[in-house]
């Protein structure tokens, strides 16, 4: 729920839309209100729930009549289940989207390394959606604490803006998952791509951010009417 | 209006915050709804208005809470008066968040160049304040038909996303503005730091969506409580 991965994937919607002109691009209303409780110490029953904050904005982006919400947060899909029990609106959810992006891929990973927060990976909304598509993975933790420490300090480098120390903490987690017998690193964090630019392994990284993009656009060009379109609602907090 | 100026003024927010963490960014609620009708050419009485769906907007900031609001696009400003007396909420002007910019560089100008769509010259908002401010201009129209012509068709290829086409549109019209006198170039349209960047001439532009980024940033920090703060609407279609 930085800002930055807020912009990050409003930008990678543009990029994802075939347009011509500004009418073309889709509708959005963004709930951009960083003032809201710190997810991984929720997720882990050490500090308030930010999920009172959440529904507020899913209901105000409900009220702007959006057809669909979205989150540029991997951790706050922990709550998916209670924000998407509050409205009519559907979620496009984050993970749906990322294996999505996998399955399209035209070669199979033999084994996906999942990078998130520590709120996300013992969350387990990736490990079962990744299970129930048949797609082996590993987490920094199955390779022991220092790629899980590089993974978690790279995430809190970004967000502090400091992207070379990102880069830095990164690179010697992500190559240690990948000589462990990993082929693709899922960034399940939108603070990482940030941190894996420039790294060199790029190409064998799958932004999340990017999915969740992808998903916004397909959901967007699906509804569109020749004349108007309901904006696409994202709890962005 | 187009949606790339609306993540140039979001990332500018974030950029101008200082920030140590998350809940230290601007909150912020975005209405970014490009299916509106042409600022340009209602101005000039030939289409159908934006004010509507602009007010909407604007009401729906202002539902959602907001403490003020802002639009990422000089010509819809020539709506300002319309937009601002139908909300509490005050605008935060880009013409007067522009002219203060000017006013806190070191030198003061000798002849500004004013840089905009044909709308937003026409509508005269700009004029109107460096007068006040004793800011001596001139427009693109006073160096020919040909620099007006560069300028639109930067604008233009912006909106289509061509950057390098844009450049070379750029380019050749500030030369000969900057030629005629003048030392500053205004860039009164929010897709024209994109015709600017790379053209060697950043260095004599003001960015007019700079300007208003530290507007917000400024009304945010202000406005600040050590528990919470309303979030700043920007009414950006």
């Amino acid at each position: 729920m930085g800002p930055a991965a807020t912009v990050d994937l409003m930008a990678k919607v543009i990029a994802l839309t075939p347009a011509a002109r500004d009418q073309d691009h889709v509708p959005l209303v963004v709930w951009s209100i960083p003032q809201i409780a710190e997810r991984v110490p929720a997720v882990e029953g050490r500090g308030p729930s930010p999920l009172a904050m959440m529904l507020e904005g899913v209901r105000a982006l409900e009220a702007a009549q959006c057809s669909a919400f979205a989150i540029a947060c991997n951790t706050a899909h922990h709550w998916a289940g209670e924000l998407a029990a509050a409205t009519r609106i559907p979620l496009l959810h984050i993970a749906d989207a990322a294996v999505a992006a996998v399955l399209r891929q035209a070669v199979r990973p033999r084994r996906i390394a999942l990078l998130g927060t520590r709120g996300t990976i013992r969350s387990g909304f990736y490990q079962m959606r990744l299970d129930e598509a048949k797609l082996p993975w590993s987490t920094a933790a199955d390779t022991g604490a220092e790629a899980t420490a590089g993974i978690e300090a790279a995430i809190d480098a970004v967000k502090r803006n400091r992207l070379a120390e990102a880069r830095q903490a990164f690179a010697p987690a992500a190559r240690r998952l990948l000589d462990s017998g990993c082929d693709l690193l899922l960034l399940a964090c939108t603070e990482l791509p940030m941190a894996s630019a420039g790294s060199g392994l790029e190409a064998q990284c799958l932004d999340t951010n990017h999915a969740l993009a992808e998903a916004i656009v397909n959901h967007s060009l699906a509804g569109r009417s020749p004349t108007a379109g309901a904006p696409v609602g994202r709890h962005l907090s």
